[in-house]
């Protein structure tokens, strides 16, 4: 009797969540201060993106450049410079006006949030550009119409001068984050069991009773605030430990020092 | 008979979702360049905060300051400088230190995003600070020690150096999303109705077949993969009159112009 084939296992695919970043492009138009583009530079390289395209930009390369960009040179060596818009976006599939304000364009507005969520996910595949505007006027209405999509932070009423590279901090960090980078929860320190919190809690009951702090007659809801309280600070193993010694500290005369 | 007491009408509250932010202070800790804490002021100022406070500063008041807060003025006139973080923190009920990094602290630390959403929520009825370090070395421990949650800001593993101005962007932007100030979609164009959107492929197909794009005896998938389009777009009610009316102007001899 022939034993039945085992089942083929399918092959697993390691895949970087991060990936995404390296398929998208910053491109920044008309910028006039070269030390916005150093700024942006940085702003993209803590977030781990580092293609960087300008379009005409008024002052470049500039020693103003490279020294705000504190260290993403990486970033500057690598960035492309370019006549047109229409240029910085050659290759990319998919592209992304950003922008401060509402304004009344041809393509879809969302916010950065939503805006980068999509990038994001069409930049698994394909590279996708994000594009900033001059500091004086933002992107022209041509330029955002060059795009698919308009991505707009929410910004105060009365104060909207967002500046070029902060957006791009913005955008770059929601990038980040739509690329699943929000925090992991700390390694969990193992949580005390219910046993053993209980057990705490008649210990520090027994023990305030012993110093009269609570009167058994009229315990009031004392204990239970206190629970409130441990309740809310999810004690842990050690920490459990640490309180009962104190306790014990408190009832036990061994080792009891005298004040100094 | 007497008539029922009409039901007393609640009353209602208006409240302006943007209104926490009223509630938060952003500290800054040594901050070394003048220029940082105008950028800073700026960034919060495009967020919707104005409560500065500065832990020894270690150039301020100065011009530098006021020209990279591009307008930020109110912000700067209203910061009050402390010589100790205590001093900054008085009145606050709660306290995020902001960093780039993870770090073995007393605190528990969350994301950027977490700790907005906990900080806007608080701040509803308490002031909040939100405390940054300086540009070399970030918070000290004891000023970590001395908040009750560590905000961090995802960042790349290789370049960590996140400008503190581009900090406070962030985590300003984080509290205005938290207070909802992400985008409503624009006033929904009205979208075409079930019976209008048909009524135009039935109109598309009659026209293609007209034209001999589409040959009745051999349809394939044609009009599947114009549906799919079509219904991509979500058309709404202005565009579908304007492709029927193309495809009026295609089969419809009247008003045709000969090329020139």
């Amino acid at each position: 009797m022939m034993l039945p084939e085992p089942p083929r296992e399918r092959p697993v695919f390691y895949v970087n969540p991060l990936q995404p970043l390296k398929n998208i492009r910053i491109v920044l138009c008309g910028t006039a201060h070269p030390g916005n583009i150093g700024a942006a530079a940085r702003a993209m390289r803590t977030m781990g993106i580092t293609d960087l395209a300008l379009v005409n930009p008024q002052r470049y390369p500039d020693p103003q450049a490279l020294w705000m960009a504190a260290g993403a040179t990486d970033v500057l060596e690598s960035a492309r410079v370019c006549t047109t818009l229409g240029e910085a976006l050659s290759g990319t599939a998919f592209a992304v006006a950003c922008s401060a304000r509402r304004r009344d364009v041809a393509v879809p507005m969302v916010d950065a949030r939503a805006a980068a969520t999509e990038a994001a996910a069409i930049a698994v595949e394909q590279p996708v550009a994000l594009v900033f505007g001059n500091e004086t006027s933002g992107l022209s209405n041509d330029e955002v119409a060059a795009c698919n999509l308009l991505g707009s932070i929410p910004v105060a009423e009365d104060f909207w001068s967002l500046n070029v590279a902060a957006a791009v901090q913005v955008f770059c960090y929601e990038l980040r984050m739509a690329c699943g980078a929000a925090l992991q929860p700390d390694k969990a320190q193992a949580l005390a069991a219910h046993d053993e919190v209980e057990a705490f809690y008649e210990h520090l009951e027994r023990t305030i009773v012993a110093t009269g702090f609570l009167n058994p007659a009229h315990p009031r809801k004392l204990m239970l605030r206190l629970r409130r309280l441990f309740a809310r600070a999810r004690l842990q193993v050690e920490e459990v430990n640490i309180l009962r010694g104190i306790l014990s500290s408190v009832t036990d005369p061994k080792g009891r020092r005298k004040p100094d």
